[in-house]
């Protein structure tokens, strides 16, 4: 086989607690041996024991992290919402369509548009260090268009969920019950194909528990793995309806009650928080202490959508968690890096062992600290992906 | 004379009301001339109409703005506070010997590396739209450190600061009136050669009032011109101070009485807002609303330092001034650009009109409220610094 030897790494954050030391494996002066064929890692370890490879990158002691694992966004979209951002941050009221809007924009857009725009967001995050994507459907709410969403998005990522039930779709205003049943139905065998995970917004004005329930349990029956947007606006049953059908991740969690932080420490199910989305609401932070203290397993990620969180920097989700949320910087790397993975149900991502996909990002930084030490500083200098170094823009 | 055009600019900000629409000066579909020998501006309006040009730039519609103007930096140092950082976060008290720890960090560095470390946080600022910088001493704290930091500083921007009081070196920890005397001395008969500024701490544990007003006026003296670290950790007597003495800028402004915003009001002192310290430190933010009623000229800045801001991004200090001081979009962008240049009493920077320097930044984004609207995401995707295009890096 062929190998590339990034070498000469200052600081490197494994996620592997046997290979380095503390709870992030880390370790200094590091070699990652890459087999070029696979794009798998070959070998980790310290520098001056690395096998001998085909080709060298030198990292001149600048740290290396797991590209950050995004585990929620909803990127199938078209148009802009700066309108209602700017009256929002104004406190104007507005005459919101809020994803409405959006469902417009994008029902009128073309599959060309709607891919353009997907790629540009994925570029951009790329650069951004982050090397796996989840994205959603959920601004179709037809058949046709639902099912458009999930094809254009699954030529581009692996990680494709069925949001179908994102809002009522205004078609159905008056019965919502039809909805869910188009939802459960056709809307689900038009979608199942393109699609690995079925979601669900369970929230009051989107969908109760018994309709969030029915929803998972027909997505599940066709195949699909269940997550749910559960408890961000206000206490609800979706927390516990994701631990009960062994969801792999309830997005959100804002508002918990006792039987919540509970029911996800006893379970299987992360609790994914979107610090970007109280960023650009201005609403209540979720309280990531009070899950990790409980023993839960936390993943950080960007939410991104032209609504309510139009970030897609997993370092600007990192420094909110630590700053607002009260994450240590390791605890936020480790939940925007392996807790991402574990919130989609990948051992292959978010760490960097033998085996594991070759994803990794250099930081112009002596370690991953600085991605909360220098908010907004955009750190992330070089990035591999499945072992092929990502060819960026140069400024200027 | 030679010019460039840069045009197919979708939004263009001016900064000049006359030229464009609304207080910001915008102009649709708009071009920039550059006069490629000076640097400066040669014209700007509708594409369309804009004058023959010897080389072209096509804007590709995205929005352009004037280049960041940061009016306040501490970026002549050595040394890194990330344990301390992470303590602070952490809540852990920790044997933080804060502003002493860069105090001997940058003592025992040579001037090569200060200078190398200098570059490396101006090249960043630059790449992320920055093209105005001042930056000050207070690390060195000796006439012989003071004058060192300011050689090497001068040496890269024309906006340099003296500040030998920020904090009571030391080594006079018992004597501090002496160290006063040191600073409005012979410290102060070395500095002043390579300062436009004189700057004080005036705060509890640095500076007291009087102690602030014999520093500042010992530099007006030396014809340096006054700015003042004001009312940052609590309520004081340095912004009146700033006022009284028409210093061009009272610095953080976080705690205000009613008498503090008029005396703002009724003078020619800029309160430069700074978010990135109340990020990194938990801290109340300013309130800028409250000024901006009051008809108090506001400017943000990054106060990059390596304690307690540790930020050299303007977007991220625009999108929090938005979020957590209740600035508009429009009023961020305007504060970061021409209220900088106002900080720093300077007309040839801030705007684009022909005669100003050619420093403009190009966003991936229609508008410049995307620096809001879309937080942590580097959206600065070329820069001119007096008309010459910035060369960034190329990732991957
Ligand atoms: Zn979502
Ligand atoms: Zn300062």
């Amino acid at each position: 086989m062929t190998t590339t030897v990034i070498t000469n790494i200052g600081n490197l954050v494994t996620n592997d607690p046997d290979r380095g030391t503390g709870p992030l494996g880390q370790i200094q002066d590091a070699a990652v041996v890459v087999d070029d064929a696979t794009g798998t890692v070959a070998w980790v370890g310290p520098a001056a024991e690395a096998p001998a490879a085909d080709a060298a990158h030198d990292a001149e002691g600048r740290a290396a992290i797991p590209g950050f694992v995004d585990s929620h966004s909803h990127l199938v979209f078209a148009g802009d919402r700066t309108q209602e951002f700017n009256a929002r941050m104004e406190g104007r009221s507005y005459e919101a369509g809020g994803i409405r809007t959006t469902v417009r924009a994008t029902r009128a857009a073309t599959d060309e548009e709607l891919e353009a725009n997907l790629v540009r967001h994925l570029d951009e995050a790329l650069r951004q260090g982050t090397t796996t994507f989840e994205t959603k459907s959920g601004y179709g709410l037809t058949t046709e268009d639902e099912a458009r969403a999930l094809r254009i998005a699954s030529a581009h990522t692996d990680e494709v969920t069925y949001l179908g039930a994102h809002i009522v779709s205004p078609d159905y205003a008056e019965d919502p019950a039809a909805y869910v049943d188009l939802v459960t139905g056709e809307m689900l065998d038009a979608c199942a194909p393109y699609a690995r995970w079925v979601d669900v917004f369970c929230e009051n004005g989107a969908f109760d528990g018994d309709q969030a329930r029915a929803i998972l349990t027909a997505g599940q029956a066709k195949g699909l793995m269940a997550r749910v947007h559960a408890n961000q606006l206000t206490y609800g049953p979706g927390v516990q309806l994701a631990v009960e059908l062994d969801a792999a991740s309830a997005d959100h969690c804002t508002h918990l009650t006792d039987e919540d932080v509970a029911a996800l420490a006893s379970g299987n199910t992360v609790a994914t928080l979107l610090p970007g989305a109280e960023f650009s609401t201005r609403a209540q932070w979720p309280d990531a202490r009070r899950l990790l203290d409980a023993g839960v397993t936390v993943a950080l990620s960007t939410d991104c959508n032209p609504g309510s969180s139009y970030t897609s920097s997993m370092p600007f989700c990192l420094a909110l968690a630590v700053r607002d949320m009260r994450m240590t910087p390791d605890e936020a790397l480790w939940s925007a890096t392996a807790g991402g993975a574990q919130a989609l149900r990948r051992t292959d991502v978010g760490r960097l062992a033998p085996g594991a996909r070759a994803d990794l990002a250099l930081l112009d930084a002596p370690s991953h600290v600085h991605l909360a030490y220098r908010p907004g500083v955009p750190l992330v200098s070089r990035v591999w992906r499945r072992g092929r170094a990502v060819r960026g823009r140069r400024l200027g």
